[in-house]
């Protein structure tokens, strides 16, 4: 379990520390800077890579929602579930305060929204509540259902990580704008302990979408994969 | 068949909310949007994703024409692609459905084109009708051929999904100024539907080409794959 | 023999019209255009998604630059190169064809370089001869030596496609700005022959430079890799 | 030990000539650039590719901090670190040469930072030592673990070469402006060779710091992952 427990810390420090890094340190940089889409591709990359380096140890979640999704499919214990958001919650503070440590060693750092997901005047794009909402709930349901079909044994052993971090990716390449992506609280999480305030209020939002997204996905699965010859 | 048709139904409404969700809410975002770049990465990826989660259930068509093209090949039993093209069509209204309702959830939103496909004064950069049935054609009967070769016996599995993908995201990168691409009668119905008038007069060109396209592939394959050493 | 053809044929076909038809319709499209990455992606998606659909058939060269380099390092028979350039060359000439149809279909189209390579004032960024002659045919031997890793009999069978398509995007992310990006004589003289004068005048470094380049890359494979343990 | 070398320096040059080549010639491109993005993207394909092309032969490092590293975590013997780094470092200052004879083909050629590595004044985002030295070594760290996590037993073969490329696509993702990234001592040191002055002295860190990192990321490896069951 220590094992497990270590993997599920650096995975989940990589997934904020590399896609919250690069929207925090790259993403609006003069000119050169790398936009929602290398934001959108550090994310996928984040999962991609650290599911080769240590899926076989913990399975790779990195997320309370893919956690809670594997465990409704029946592919998770339910006994592990705690542990591991405690520590992927843990990860996603840390590598938080890493990233703030490095961002705010330059003349004239202002924190800003830090990457934290939100909502109404704190969308990116300005879309109000009931857009965060479904769009959380939908992406994280199909998030989860992918996961649990590309770890199927339909497929050959070794294309799920680039299955999963790619539907990341593409997760993000659609709704940066609308929240900011978070479809896992734990990545929610850890930024919005640094910006305090508006983002601590919103957070519920990110724990309870996700959520229930990560359940549906995985009922989804039961009854169309499960049951599929 | 009810798991068939369901993965048909997801599947295509991912690569509808996706792609379609990228174009409207995140290509023209002020300074870091994901431009046309993006939004070929973004149809690539569902078709990318989808074919690892589900592949193995329904086969991954997710588009009429690609139904037709296997059927013409010999791939696909014909007593099914009515029931196919009907939950694919069904499956990218309720994507367009759902992707009106985040998208609206904002001051100021406009519909816009809606990432509708059109040609003439409705083709992004003003090509006329012949130039988009050419390449629509064209592409779709590439994209085909392409599925075609990489699913035969020669390609060692599980690489498929790969290759599929990333033929769509070429075929976006190419095509997107001249038609908004489509090559997919379903991904142009549901956008058609939300934006009625010019979209609706101009969709027989987007059910047309690609399937004429669809079967064109499906021939050449037989000629040129089927018959090789 | 005639699918080997046919295969080389449809492949530089797709790698013209996907490749140049990505520079000429996409990258520079007013804000949303997708530059010179989506250049480079495009070039390298043709040639991965086409190896996987015919490389089983003629090997997938599509380049007569490959198909030279391979003869060199033992790996292809001397008495298929004429052939296979031929198909090659005619199959960049059908594809710059359809690409002029499509592309002249709008109200003020200017051919203008119309993805053709050159060096000097032809150059994109300005670069003389002699960087365009270094680069060539340093991309082009690195192109052939990786081709020859990948499809060694060290690399487990179906990565191949991946590891070639990526080279040919990472060279063109180098050398768009320097000549325009060719590695291959048959994707230059398709372009040439549409934009007249100084692109035929220019025509002889882009057969030269790659042919060069593909011998190189052929001798160091054998030397470096064929008698490594 | 021939053709172990041989391919050490052939990688390293393929990594500093497309990785800094995209940097200095195609990242500021007028309206075309490839920006961040498209630099990050090279990087990886670097080793990406020739991983396949060598990967079997020397092991495809590229890079002292991964040699060490592997040597760390018992996966590489000491006995050859030392020739391993020197032909290293040779094919970046080839590679460093290579590029300067390319760029400087041009009217108005000026070196500039010539993708060199700095911090303080010269790291692009004017970020300080501190930050430049947390960055670098947390990242060094996070690409040997990655590194050792992928080419486990437990990951099929193929595959990590594909994980450990788009770790460094990430990596550059997030670090361009603080350092300009190196995680790479071989790659800093040929760029500065040619900058001299501040590059030559700021050099140290990108020597110290990656170095660090690629030890602490073999210690964590071998606590974490080698003693999983």
């Amino acid at each position: 379990m220590f094992n497990k427990l270590s993997a599920e810390f650096l995975g989940t420090f990589w997934l904020v520390f590399g896609g919250c890094g690069t929207a925090v340190l790259s993403a609006a940089f003069p000119d050169l800077g790398v936009g929602f889409l290398g934001v959108a591709l550090a994310f996928g990359l984040t999962v991609l890579t650290m599911c080769y380096a240590v899926g076989g140890i913990s399975g790779g979640h990195f997320n309370p929602a893919v956690s809670l999704g594997l465990t409704v499919a029946g592919r998770f214990p339910a006994s592990h579930l705690v542990p591991y958001v405690v520590v992927q919650v843990a990860g996603a503070i840390v590598a938080a305060t890493m990233l703030y440590i490095v961002a705010s060693g330059r003349a004239g750092f202002e924190l800003g929204s830090f990457a934290a997901n939100g909502y109404g005047e704190h969308s990116p794009g300005g879309y109000a509540m009931l857009s965060a909402l479904v769009i959380e709930i939908l992406l994280s349901a199909f998030f989860i259902f992918i996961i649990l079909g590309a770890t199927s044994s339909r497929v050959p052993a070794g294309f799920a990580p680039i299955a999963i971090g790619l539907t990341l990716t593409l997760i993000h390449l659609i709704s940066i704008p609308v929240t900011n992506t978070s479809v896992n609280p734990a990545r929610s999480t850890g930024q919005a302990l640094y910006v305090g305030g508006w983002a601590l209020q919103q957070l519920w939002l990110f724990w309870v979408a996700p959520l229930i997204g990560g359940a549906i996905g995985g009922v989804v699965w039961k009854v169309v994969g499960d049951t599929a010859d």
